[in-house]
């Protein structure tokens, strides 16, 4: 069975380190091992709408920012096909004739879709499509017959869903959907990186993310204004690693090889975190290293996506074709679950010729 | 304004005389004054695959049996565009965007999803596809820009949630879609014709419909066996008209060239009833009356339908023309959709410049 890969993100905003650490810097190097037959990454403008339909000026205004961070990233349209998921109709057809195949009830017992509405303050006016927008992800998934669906531990519960979805269409309509399986990353730091305030959430309206396209001045500004341990006031103070958001990034982004460019008084980070919990180490030094590990990190990044900056109708044109493709695909598959479904009726030369047959009687 | 009706049926048996009264006779009778620009007649099929996700043949083999009473009762392919739902793509992606303009709570109070559910017995598991079904219902009656609905008096809370849309939809991304108009049916016995038993609801599993294509001896059989008044025991008892199947059937189905034909000894209805009700006329003689009456409406139904029955083929070749034709209307609006939302980026060449000129500074 060929191995393909579907992700995405929905376009709210740019991206940040968050998203970078959590899922953009192991997309990029799983697209780099040629492990993959294909790699679909979705601009999910239109699941964006689902709590957006007010507002659709704020997801297209941010379809161009993601692209831009995908392509600074290293995401490569040579290797991974990056399309826009509006571009797509098969998708919505998809969702359309999965929502029989799942009742009101199992949707409500969603724990992603029960979190997102009390973190939306929805309650009572829950909008239909995004209640129901677990089957739209079953859509997306099914459609690119993806095997790996790289995502954070918090959306398990979506590809239960989707997973449920699979079976049930191929018991009732015959064998026809890939079954996927989720890839959790591996470093814990990356779960989910704090804010730079130290809460669990990065938001812009919190103020507290840095920006895959952050200026170095910014980037600097940012990592020295960090939480960390309250406690350790004095130098001389030992200080507490637990919920320090300076160690959390810089196990999330420290490599070996920064220590003897810009730490060579350490060997290594366990070295660090063992001189800052011992005491006698100060918050400032730890941020100075932070700060010299994000721009190395981060300046390449920077760096690429300026130069996609200067050429914005080629990346429209990234998307375009990308978008052509992931199309092609999802027809296929369409195509399939409707022969399935046996609701293919013109293409059906079996079914013309029995109703001939019944009716000549 | 363009007069545009839009209307159809669920492909889940063949069509009965209740479907005839209600609406069939009436759409033919439309179709044939010239007043509208533009009618569609849709074979749900897709809505009724929501509650039958499990049985797709039963859908699939009615397709044919419902397009066959089309015929039979006189829509015209020349002047009505008959189709299959499913083929109309476009109708899920409208579908998709609508639900993020309704909330779960508006369609909780849907009295005729409510009344559905419970016929059902769905309770607990109701499918989310039937559950959000008003939400296709609109993407149904405005994908072809539908002024004039003509349906049931039960379907009014179905056309109020398209009203809604309709409103909501044009006010958050600008004048758009068409508002559409109910028609009610002006006949209060054909709002809702009983079965032959007397029970409210026509079934097939009740096995008290008389359907179009119905053979003379056996629609004799039904009208012969109809519940009339039970306590009109001897001919000389006067005979009550309230809820008495025969005469709401005559209410629906007589005319008054059927009593110098059928019946000349009376001069009309009226004087019928006012005979039964004073008593000293017998069931079996207003029965023979309605057989009558019945025999001389389905005759010309059912040799047409025996007709069409002969070429399958070309009834299929009518389906698949009309689904062409509606799939282009239906393709037209959709575009019309997106562009007002803004969702048509690589069409969009303002929002490519503004871009450019946004990463210019």
């Amino acid at each position: 069975m060929k191995k393909i890969m579907l992700t995405g993100d929905r376009p709210t905003g740019k991206l940040h380190v968050g998203h970078y650490v959590g899922s953009l810097r192991r997309r990029v190097e799983l697209q780099n091992t040629g492990d993959f037959d294909d790699i679909f990454i979705m601009i999910a403008d239109a699941q964006a709408l689902t709590d957006n339909a007010d507002n659709p000026e704020k997801i297209r205004q941010n379809i161009i920012e993601v692209a831009l961070d995908y392509l600074a990233c290293g995401l490569d349209p040579a290797k991974s096909t990056l399309f826009i998921q509006s571009q797509i109709p098969e998708l919505c057809e998809l969702s359309f004739y999965y929502m029989n195949l799942v009742t009101v009830s199992r949707l409500q017992r969603n724990p992603t879709v029960k979190s997102e509405i009390q973190m939306r303050n929805f309650e009572a006016s829950i909008p239909v499509g995004f209640f129901t927008y677990p089957i739209s992800q079953a859509a997306d998934i099914t459609a690119f017959k993806a095997t790996t669906v790289p995502v954070g531990e918090d959306q398990m519960p979506m590809l239960e869903q989707t997973k449920e979805i699979v079976h049930k269409f191929n018991s009732v309509y015959g064998e026809t959907l890939v079954d996927p399986k989720i890839l959790l990353p591996e470093n814990e730091a990356c779960l989910r990186l704090p804010g730079i305030d130290g809460k669990a959430k990065m938001s812009k309206s919190l103020g507290n993310c840095i920006y895959l396209s952050e200026e170095p001045d910014e980037i600097k500004k940012k990592v020295f204004s960090m939480f960390t341990d309250p406690n350790h006031i004095r130098i001389e103070d030992p200080g507490s690693l637990e919920g320090n958001t300076v160690f959390t990034y810089l196990d999330a982004f420290c490599r070996p090889e920064y220590f003897p460019e810009f730490l060579p008084e350490y060997k290594n980070l366990d070295e660090l975190k063992e001189h800052y919990q011992r005491g006698g180490l100060g918050d400032m030094k730890v941020k100075r290293f932070l700060n010299n590990v994000l721009q190395a990190e981060l300046e390449p990044i920077r760096n690429r996506r300026k130069e996609w900056q200067k050429d914005i109708p080629a990346v429209y044109e990234i998307l375009k074709t990308g978008s052509e493709k992931a199309e092609a695909v999802a027809a296929q598959t369409l195509k399939e679950v409707k022969a399935a479904m046996k609701i293919n009726y013109f293409e059906d030369q079996a079914l013309i010729a029995s109703q001939i047959e019944k009716f000549a009687k």
